[in-house]
């Protein structure tokens, strides 16, 4: 083709830069919240997908199966009793959206809430994908830090005051309270108590993104924030993505019917996929809880793994605290590391990582940290993964002071 | 829950209005581009899905499979062959993106191409969802006009001539070429060449809408304006929900990587639904052309029993050329006839119809044309929801003159 025709000259401005051409999974893959594939059932799937197939089947003839936009029923039906099971959350089949993920609960959420030049207030280390989004929508992101108990309510208190001082209302709270993402961390439930207090003291909606929330080590976490208010001002999202699969992409939003009504009306996809919901729905009724379970286990023992190897390769030269669940790890390297500049030598070399300044809203603050991901590689690729960029940290930044490749 | 937070005070303005809870589908069902029960080929989808989940389950741990953002190869590939055996296509699977259904595909167009005061040039007649979608956007329609033959491209011609008189440019010429929504016409051979003859002239890409191409009753049908191209300026659509099953959800995009590479960067889903692609790349590769053979057998014969309804129940009321593909009829009824008022009545009464005002951008034109889809209710419920619908046009409107109800 001779290519006369360039779109990229009739293309919107502001949009993102153009994707180039995939190319493959990098060796070492610590990026991408991809799961481990030694847990994916595929036995019960198979087991499932006969039984589905075989009682509703034909009901693939029918955009939303027989059970509407919203999504199937049996699987919100599931959802009710995981959420209440997980989360402490009391809501029906009716209050809840079935999404494309909970990228496309995302998406949903910004079209129909936020637009150029809103406010709105997020945990200064962040979900990537979040800041991205806001930043493209041109939404002005004031920021509230986080330590070991998660999100510091009483500087949230401060940030919401100075905005009404000034005669500004955020749109909403947005926060990962449970597992947050990159630090880890779960919001003790004092301060959960303390955010709804603020949100309802200021009016605002609270925006809670539990994405990662079943995977706890522990076994019980706090209720969330959606069980915890009692005035419909929380819309809750959620995924299967990190439980049962990342291909299959099944998230949720849960929340009142003044937003739910308004995002089902923006949400113009002709339904998500419904072979995938029926999946989940016929796989989780029986066996979420204890796949959840043994997931943990797993993921707990690469998270070990881990930590053993950057002890071991970065030594003192690392620092982080062990997360309670979830599926990476937020590193702190010493300050002359730029991880943006170590991701592209990391590269190089097939190692995969997330650099601080994309999973910060802040970027000069993050600039020496990084998000490890560790569910999806083996233990031999996490040690060797790591060896190889405590090596590349070495020659580039004299960090760590003795690389791997000179104690061997 | 006391509800004393009001999403709706903070939505967005311009939004859709939001949905109300769903109702279950009417029991004559003559709307929404559902497919025939039967034709849903359940046994084979169990042996394929048995296959694919041992071959390939462990992939479903990985965002994208093994194939990377533009969704997995072996449909791809799968696609190029259908594409070629269809359409003439000639492509390759790295033209493709596969998509949540071709209505995700056209949000991603219009994200990358348009926005609030552009013009595009549309078919008078048109897919309603194509038609809100621009409307929504606030996107300038100027339509061109149809005849058996399609687009009438001597008015398109007009039309770009005198856009360019104003010095404006289109966007866009949007098309659905073969088996049009709703008219159900093909485009002639000498139509399309003119249609690519006028693009060239004025520089215009052209937007190509393929969703219900492959349901044609004829041997063969033209090649597809992408396959007449030779210079990058067609961006096709297509989906896999007309021919195999709408509630799976996988569409298409073709387009030429200085288009492909942003529609990319705008897809913010992390992928579309995995398990629907591998299901179709398995069920296809063998089964796709004599399943779309024998679907067309049994849409041919539904389509005779609507028509045959329609002469029996409406006589020399009802006006139509019967398409020579598709799902679906467009009707003319007499001038006294308002066919948004007939569907809220026909409603009452279990009759789901599409008023001629929401599938054309002049409404006043279309006031007394209605659209019936005909593939998903059975040939009984076809006859009985003609009968009925017939029966409450007489009631409302006095046509047809001898309502059904009298001749009985």
């Amino acid at each position: 083709m001779s290519n006369a025709f360039d779109f990229s000259a009739v293309t919107n401005p502001k949009l993102q830069p153009p994707a180039v051409p995939w190319g493959g999974f990098p060796k070492f893959n610590f990026v991408g919240g991809h799961n481990d594939a030694d847990s994916v059932p595929v036995q019960e799937f198979r087991q499932c997908l006969d039984r589905i197939m075989t009682e509703r089947g034909r009901t693939l003839a029918t955009y939303f199966l027989e059970s509407g936009p919203q999504g199937d029923l049996a699987l919100r039906e599931f959802l009710v009793k995981k959420l209440a099971h997980y989360a402490d959350i009391k809501c029906q089949a009716s209050d809840i959206l079935l999404t494309s993920g909970s990228s496309q609960a995302m998406d949903l959420i910004n079209t129909a809430l936020v637009r150029e030049g809103d406010v709105v207030v997020v945990e200064e280390s962040n979900y990537g994908g979040a800041l991205s989004r806001f930043n493209r929508l041109g939404v002005e992101m004031v920021t509230v830090p986080l330590d070991a108990e998660g999100m510091q309510t009483d500087k949230l208190a401060t940030a919401v005051e100075q905005l009404a001082q000034q005669g500004r209302k955020p749109k909403f709270i947005y926060t990962i309270p449970t597992v947050h993402n990159p630090t880890g961390t779960i919001m003790s439930l004092s301060r959960r108590e303390h955010l709804l207090a603020i949100a309802r003291e200021y009016d605002l909606a609270i925006y809670e993104d539990e994405c990662y929330a079943d995977l706890v080590w522990a076994e019980k976490r706090p209720p969330s924030l959606y069980a915890l208010d009692n005035d419909g001002r929380v819309v809750h999202i959620g995924t299967f993505s990190k439980t049962v699969a990342p291909a299959l992409r099944v998230g949720y939003i849960l929340a009142d019917w003044s937003l739910l009504g308004q995002l089902l009306a923006v949400k113009t996809d002709a339904g998500s996929g419904a072979l995938e919901q029926m999946l989940l729905a016929e796989y989780c009724e029986d066996n979420f809880i204890p796949h959840v379970s043994a997931l943990n286990k797993t993921l707990k023992e690469k998270l070990d793994c881990l930590t053993d190897a950057v002890d071991r390769e970065f030594g003192s030269s690392a620092h982080y605290d062990k997360p309670p669940g979830g599926i990476f790890l937020w590193l702190k390297l010493p300050a002359q590391v730029d991880t943006s500049k170590l991701a592209l030598a990391a590269a190089e070399e097939g190692v995969a990582i997330n650099p601080g300044a994309e999973w910060s809203h802040n970027m000069a603050d993050s600039q020496n940290w990084l998000r490890l991901c560790f569910a999806n590689p083996d233990k031999a690729t996490i040690e060797q993964g790591v060896a190889k960029l405590a090596q590349v940290c070495h020659r580039e930044f004299g960090v760590p002071v003795t690389g791997s490749n000179q104690l061997r």
